[in-house]
């Protein structure tokens, strides 16, 4: 009977915590809208946040990248800051290693050199992009990243 | 016999979830380094993400207020975009209505503004900040928010 007790209790805390558990990945902003095929491999979902002006000559944005999801190569002319708020995910500037990103991670990519980042295999990505002195450009967009180099 | 078993087990459910409940506010970055008395009302915690240089020219960071902490009024030379990734505050350009601010909200201050922000009176504020063009300048910190303006 006691045994019978302790159990019946254990899978009672067990069962009442799952169903208060969050969800895998915590979104802070509206899902967006996927992202074009020609520009991304799977399922990426963009946000705008702040959109480029005269003033701020930043751009600011987020997004949602499906497990396996990822950007095209591609390269900003001034840039790019990236900040990662929940997930897990990747980042490659080309001829150096994959990084692997997660949550509090910032990534500082420098202007003019090709790059990529997405979501890790199991896992997605959510990810604020920051494109600052937009005067010079915002991005110019290249070929597909393969399998092959996802996968490295 | 029974009604002890069931409180027993109901205890154990709602103790064991309390000790699995996230805290009210999600933190993404480390807490930081409190902001300094002559700049902040209350507890403000700093968290640089992304330090000034020359090639970037932007200064990213976090600031955790606690309730009722918030900044001195203050100028940004060139702008400051605010993103707020969870809980509830306040952000006034003077002259203008005080704005209340919730996790996705989006603020552009514009250039040469005095503005502040902060929490709310019971609810924390998790906020991103992003300054760019630094060759024009950072902050300049003025006086303290009065607490009739912070109510009003």
């Amino acid at each position: 009977m006691r045994t019978l007790l302790v159990t019946f209790t254990l899978s009672l805390v067990i069962m009442g915590c799952k169903e208060q558990k969050p969800t895998p990945l915590t979104s802070i902003f509206p899902e967006g809208t996927k992202g074009a095929a020609k520009y991304f491999t799977g399922n990426a979902y963009n946000t705008g946040l702040v959109a480029n002006d005269t003033t701020l000559t930043t751009v600011v944005g987020n997004v949602y990248f499906e497990p396996e999801a990822r950007s095209n190569w591609h390269t900003h002319p001034a840039g790019q800051i990236l900040i990662i708020t929940d997930g897990i995910g990747y980042h490659q500037i080309e001829g150096q290693p994959k990084q692997t990103l997660k949550k509090g991670d910032v990534v500082k990519c420098p202007s003019n050199v090709r790059h990529w980042h997405g979501a890790s295999p199991k896992v997605g990505l959510q990810q604020l992009y920051i494109v600052p002195n937009t005067e010079k450009g915002i991005v110019n967009w290249m070929e597909t990243v393969t399998n092959e180099v996802y996968n490295q």
